[in-house]
């Protein structure tokens, strides 16, 4: 065990919004009350932004129904952004707030440009001998961080979405007289997983039911063989219910519909897949009925139809980031490993900030069968235990009543500073 | 009281699907049970195409698991048909198959085409002296029909929809630091009455809650005041909530994003709304983001997020159209009545068909407000009852397990009819 270190704990929230990112806020503050070597528990409004702004709140000025909500609630209560620390003059201005309001521990949810960031500042805390742990908090609905068995908001979106394919499914089913190709487009930038998950829409032992055909940025994609798949299923089945995900490309690696914006982190922005595909269809299957859904922003904050295993996950992953620092771990994120037993279950454990930030988990190829749009029973076995149970999202007059922060402000130290 | 009449009841299904077409069915089924008059349930499958095709199954041997499971299960289990009885022939024949089962009793639920269909049935068997009591049951999340205060689906579909505006305020608010133009496109092909619906996301008297801008068919399109409309709001807000309704016209009347297609009723085919509105943004407003969201066929299926006001009237529609049809009544269709009380509630009652086949139920233009893009307090006061209650969906394995017919098929009785 190391020394004790007596301070402030500061939360921050990071990167694109989740069902469940808040419910990891709410284990971090509920964990933080137990502990007296935490004195105030701080977040940070906006990210990193809003620690280089001193924008920093009095969570535990917050009332315990508000807290309680946060579990269920959507979006990032602190807010979030996608700023880069870009210059050193960003990395000394953090530590220099830490340090006027004595921030001991930090904790950040996010993927892995968040967990970079984290790391950089602990990694500056050190050189300058400042006592600070930082944890890092995996949050992404991309199921992208490697050591991780998974992330806290994957379980929800894909829950979400399998429970829209199998409503789909039933209005499509009813059509029955059409031939039908109906196109689902979801998230999923650099890797297939969330795409993969509409494949648990599907009952055991009913091969048949949708989605049919799953593109994922993981096979490399051919109009011809896009007609003949679809050409196969209607010959088969009275509608073609399709899934695709945003980041599809050619066998050059081409995105298929891309844009020509990119974002902070020179990410390309992505979108219009099923569009695309909507327009082969056309040219290629003349008197097929198509019919797109973009479930774009929707998908990655319903709450109203999550995971009640994500939603714990991600509150204990919450916790788990406080207990570990207080332990003396520092420079780490917390990781959700599936123990092996024939019951699911995971334990918290920790993984170093550099590994993680480096890293990209790709969906493994030999879960995907021969056929390119489907997934086998790896990838059943192992994202099913995720979306278990469901989430208890207080309603108020027909409507989900989500968790809103009092923010009080915590008083400025500093002078401003210009990002 | 007219006179007894003994026979066999057929029940069908016709044009979009809803989250509650079921539930009237299963209203249907178990009231049928109630009446010694009624000697067999049989269900027409995929509507008036499955009476000329003689595909007729047996209601009553459905479990009653499985009807039960009707009330919360999307599409429409008998499956549906947008095909319109053109010729005197088929009409003839569906006399026919009606006399060879001796179908006493015919129960159809759908939208104004639908009740017309069922209208010139009924004329047809009385102009032959064949005993036949037809009673319609309304249905269409369109909300359309005249004289019923509102159809069964209706409710469904803007409690879901606004569930997903207040999911995706919380997340468009959490990305604070970026000017975000979030379009969200909702069916409604001539009215506007789901685009409104939308408004109830907003919590009371947060009058600068999501949806900041709604777009209906109601209110002439243009370009200059959408751009105006977004930087007033951008002004006041972090970002801009729109909702437009796919059947957005200009001062011509002309659609903004019509295709060329009609389906077989003439009706033009839409969509693309959001898209045309982004590209709006984009050539009118550089630097601001855009992103939209097509809600498509989700929205019509979303039983899991449903509304119980909603999927319990649908169920009494259904018991009500075989009281009413036991009591003598025919040529009409199950209205829902608002009772002159301070609480909701609804009485059933009746409407001739030839009424609600003629008419469409417009939005008033007096519970819009002035500015053209926002609902006011008398549609507010109409429409919050209506998503009012939380449906109770199955969940197996973490997914909603709809129910599914076993459908039965009974003897046909006929040669085959080509349609």
């Amino acid at each position: 065990m190391s020394e004790d270190l007596v301070g402030n704990v500061l939360v921050g929230q990071s990167g694109g919004p989740t069902a469940v990112i808040n419910a990891s806020l709410a284990g971090v503050i509920s964990e933080a009350l137990n502990h007296p070597d935490i004195e105030e528990i701080y977040g940070a409004l906006n990210g990193v932004l809003g620690i280089l702004n001193e924008d920093l709140i009095d969570l535990a000025a917050e009332s315990q129904q508000t807290i309680r909500g946060l579990k269920f609630t959507p979006g990032a209560a602190l807010g979030t952004c996608r700023y880069k620390l870009k210059k050193q003059a960003d990395f000394d201005r953090v530590l220099e707030v830490f340090k006027a309001h004595n921030i001991r521990y930090f904790f950040y949810a996010g993927g892995n440009d968040s967990q970079d960031t984290a790391d950089k500042i602990s990694k500056l805390a050190q050189a300058q001998g400042y006592a600070l742990r930082v944890i890092g908090i995996p949050k992404t609905i991309d199921n992208d961080l490697v050591i991780t068995d998974h992330t806290p908001g994957y379980g929800s979106v894909i829950k979400y979405i399998s429970t829209t394919i199998r409503e789909i499914a039933c209005d499509n089913a009813a059509m029955g007289q059409h031939d039908l190709v109906q196109i689902v487009e979801v998230m999923g930038r650099n890797a297939g997983w969330i795409a993969a998950g509409a494949a648990l829409a599907k009952r055991r032992d009913h091969p048949h039911d949708p989605p049919h055909l799953i593109y994922l940025p993981e096979v490399a994609f051919s109009t011809e063989k896009f007609v003949a798949d679809i050409q196969r299923v209607l010959k088969r089945e009275k509608f073609c219910l399709i899934v695709v995900g945003e980041g599809l490309v050619d066998a050059d690696g081409n995105y298929i519909a891309a844009a020509d914006a990119t974002d902070a982190f020179g990410h390309a922005q992505l979108g219009g897949a099923a569009d695309y595909l909507q327009s082969l269809v056309e040219q290629n299957l003349p008197g097929i009925k198509c019919r797109t859904v973009k479930l774009g922003m929707a998908q990655r904050c319903a709450a109203h139809a999550g995971s009640k295993t994500d939603a714990d996950e991600a509150f204990l992953a919450g916790q788990w980031a406080v207990k570990s620092a207080i332990r003396g771990e520092t420079d780490k994120m917390v990781t959700l490993q599936r123990t092996e037993t024939d019951h699911y279950a995971v334990e918290t454990g920790l993984a170093p900030l550099s590994e993680i930030a480096n890293g990209v988990k790709k969906l493994p190829r030999e879960w995907i069968n021969e056929d390119g749009v489907s997934m086998n029973h790896q990838f059943i076995r192992y994202a099913t235990p995720l979306i278990q149970g469901e989430t208890q999202v207080a309603f108020d007059h027909g409507l989900p009543a989500f968790a809103k922060l009092d923010k009080v402000a915590i008083d400025k130290q500093l002078p401003a500073y210009e990002t």
